[in-house]
């Protein structure tokens, strides 16, 4: 079957007619095959073009708003083009006088976003059309650019004597949700700068876009601050090997902005705090055995005013070095037991009026730093307990749903978006939690939108997001366990749920997609009995 | 506290007194870690000894029976030097007026078997004495002297400066078990050559002396035949890429000979073998739908005398590339109902005598193999479910354990021991079930001699074996999930019951162990939340 050439003369194109050209076409005998995650609207035909290393170029379209020197999509270029050629090696095999025909793959975006930050209202929308000789690439912005080039790299093939092909394509795209995460977690183990960045290379070829950084917690405090060193200096595990410095965080974070991925740091508090008591005293709760302190702390002492100043000085400087417009406070699992001892914050719950109820104590706490982080212009996400105890926070703090059994997130999503609040699902997708066998068919087979509730609120399920806790995972197994696993939940949050509800369908688009990412170098685990005709070399 | 320094002269000294001097010493004040799996008799004292690479000498000693130019101690002299120095390369620090005192280390085995294979019988029994300026490492066979090199090893650390330490120490040290096994399954997945060797390496530093190679199974045929080229060339997941020709095979198990490790090949039949039948017709029984054959084959075809022929030739083959004494011939999970469809099956049956006893055509079949393999004098181990429908085997054959629940493999364990037959426990050991979590220490608390029998039955148990099945295992993953996990099964197998009891106590000693393989380039996990000084550097 073959399809039509939309001229889409460089801008991007509206969908109407498009599409319904395109889901006429969709009906064919093609199979939907070769991209992960799947794209909304797919067409591709039998007719295939000869692709060459040497005849092969980028260019930006006539009209686009973003010409060379977009610092992302020239980046860009130059990382997908081995990509998309994983044999070549600019010194071998040049064919001067090679037989092939040009191709081009032309992009065009209506916006000149290049040195921005990508964020939550960025579209990721784009068409993509490959026919005779060139490839069109259209996109709002360059991130839905970055997008289609990430999905123009996946139509490539090589044939059994290594020439590169791609078949006549017509793909109009964009995201199911806006905020497709993963978390991963260096303070329970310190993870190597160039371990993250990997995991972002990766993360991009699954269209996720937002690196929820869990940068610091209990067990070590890795990240280096300019107004507080010795957080880093006595709460990390090693002050010098195992800290991310200013240029780390940076270095993360512009390398996460070339691939289009919002970086989003997280300081939990008031619990999860034992490592900032390192290099900050009086800051965590001194607990109480009988009369006398016990020489343990609790959670941050939430009666002390020197912990709001304290609070505000570091959130400042954070929301500085991280451009995100949104900040994790955390808020999660906070153990009231020694706050009870300490008489310091019992005389406290008394001249606030809260009698023995702790949970107004910790809404009192997250209130303040809410409000340190909208003075900050910054939007809050908190985990979902804060809005268990305390329903009268602002009405833009996204919540964060970590807990329970389907039964019981969905309980809490309907309840959160009942209460007009946005909401981002992470408990069916706590990928640490490993079991024997194909455990991607649970993170594929998630509806984060089924739930009791309106249409209004479905929509207030912003995305979700796939948390690599630390217990049990450092650099030495971090990316087969991440790997294809993460992709099953990013197929889940970008694509069209109906189009992607057989797991039997997936699982050869899915093995397919690994194959691919171990000739990328990702050392992704395999899904079950097989091979890659080009296994993973680095062991 | 310190200990005398026994005078070993160079040769294997007998464990009386000196046991009993170690024993006394043995219950100062120091803690015994430092070396995994824990040595059966270890006394060290805070005395320490400045080591430095350039000063820094193996020697034989002068009655030793084997001297310079003994393969296997030379290879593992070199191998251990930057082991012990991981911050050495031979460009840098070197200082020719070096004040460091020189250090020796004195190697001293009773027996010339520098070009052997190691076998069954092979002792592995050392001591190791480290004092002023030397140590002495005596030891029976070159088999013991490389476990008496890999304790060494791990004996020296370095502080905070970097610098070099050995402290004051008497190890008395031999195997609890004879076969401390690791299987790879080469099958469900391909596993390159070099997966394979740093899979060896990290055997020795754990102390396994057996690797187990599952290397043809259902889904693929990787061994590459020289008598049957057609059985990897059609059977094999890639005819070229996803095979091991002869040189990959010598390359292995010369590899493992000098690390000490004998290789014992499974050729599993007669099941497991639907990738046999691609490159070998009329191996496999047609099955029978009706009375036509259904186009789908069953296991190997035990009622034709071709059957037999087809075997004597590969197993003569088998035996002569693989040097070991054993041969593993699998037996295990024969689905009847193939045989039970087949017409000339069930001829066969009835001119038997075997009415519709299945369980005795399967006899039979194994009966015929392993009079095969004695006749080329190789002994068999065959999976328990020989033994479970068939008694009648001959007694030198080794049961293979590895179904149940402890209460089922325990029974198992008594009633074959009571049979008068030697016998492996895998069970327990099924490494490639995953769990979240510690699993670890289900691998450590296994206690192999634990069933209801006689001493004399206990004997019989020969060892154990951890077993890496490769459905979903390839090599991306397989390094981080058998490392450390395999070598918590590796201290029940090498060292004393009693003095390795407690879980507890060996956390710390293996997490300080998982350490120093990550500081050898082992991709090993982390147990918990912490670090290494030294984290892993591949990704």
């Amino acid at each position: 079957m073959d399809v039509m050439y939309v001229v889409s003369s460089g801008r991007y194109c509206r969908p109407n007619l498009f599409l319904l050209l395109l889901i006429i076409l969709h009906s064919g005998p093609h199979t939907v095959a070769g991209v992960w995650p799947l794209p909304q609207v797919f067409t591709s035909s039998a007719e295939r073009y000869s692709l060459n290393s040497q005849a092969f170029y980028f260019v930006y379209g006539r009209q686009s708003a973003a010409q060379q020197g977009c610092s992302v999509l020239d980046a860009a270029f130059n990382r997908y083009f081995p990509l998309i050629f994983p044999d070549y090696t600019s010194g071998n095999g040049v064919l001067p006088f090679s037989d092939s025909k040009p191709f081009s793959v032309e992009i065009s975006v209506d916006h000149d976003d290049c040195e921005s930050y990508p964020n939550e209202d960025s579209s990721e929308r784009y068409n993509l059309s490959v026919s005779v000789g060139r490839a069109s690439l259209n996109a709002e912005t360059v991130w839905g650019a970055l997008r289609a080039l990430e999905t123009f790299s996946q139509l490539v093939y090589q044939d059994d004597f290594g020439s590169y092909f791609v078949n006549k394509t017509e793909i109009e795209d964009f995201p199911r949700f806006q905020f497709r995460g993963i978390l991963l977690d260096t303070s329970r183990h310190y993870l190597p700068v160039r371990t993250i960045l990997k995991t972002l290379d990766a993360m991009a070829y699954s269209k996720f876009n937002v690196f929820h950084w869990h940068i610091v917690d209990d067990p070590s405090f890795p990240y280096q601050s300019s107004t507080f060193p010795d957080l880093s200096s006595k709460g990390a595990f090693h002050p010098m090997t195992h800290i991310y410095t200013q240029s780390d965080v940076r270095r993360v974070i512009s390398y996460a902005r070339l691939l289009g991925i919002r970086v989003l740091p997280e300081f939990d508090s008031p619990g999860h705090t034992k490592s900032w008591g390192k290099g900050q005293s009086n800051l965590l709760t001194p607990c109480y055995k009988g009369n006398i302190p016990s020489g343990v702390f609790g959670p941050v002492n939430p009666a002390l005013p020197s912990t709001y100043q304290f609070m505000a000085r570091l959130f400042k400087e954070v929301s500085s070095v991280f451009p995100d417009t949104y900040i994790h406070l955390g808020g999660d699992e906070v153990d009231f037991s020694c706050w009870r001892s300490n008489p310091d914050v019992k005389a406290f719950m008394s001249k606030m009026g809260f009698g023995a109820d702790f949970t107004k104590l910790e809404a009192y706490y997250i209130e303040n730093m809410v409000n340190i982080t909208s003075a900050l212009n910054k939007t809050s996400i908190v985990w979902q307990d804060v809005f268990d105890y305390h329903e009268r926070i602002p009405k833009d703090t996204v919540l964060h749903i970590w807990k329970g059994t389907p039964a019981k997130y969905k309980e809490e999503l309907s309840s959160i978006t009942k209460a007009g609040m946005r909401v981002l699902l992470a408990a069916p997708w706590y990928i640490n939690h490993i079991s024997y066998g194909q455990d991607w068919r649970n993170y594929y087979t998630v509806q984060p939108q089924d739930f009791p509730g309106t249409e209004e609120q479905k929509k207030l399920v912003i995305g979700g997001e796939v948390c690599m806790w630390g217990e049990y995972v450092d650099a030495t197994n971090l990316t087969p366990r991440l790997w294809p696993r993460a992709s099953a939940a990013a197929e889940r949050l970008w694509s069209d749920e109906k189009q992607t509800s057989s797991v039997g369908k997936a699982f050869p688009r899915l093995q397919d997609f690994r194959c691919k990412l171990l000739r990328r170098g990702i050392q992704a685990e395999p899904l079950y009995v097989g091979h890659c005709k080009h296994e993973y070399q680095g062991i």
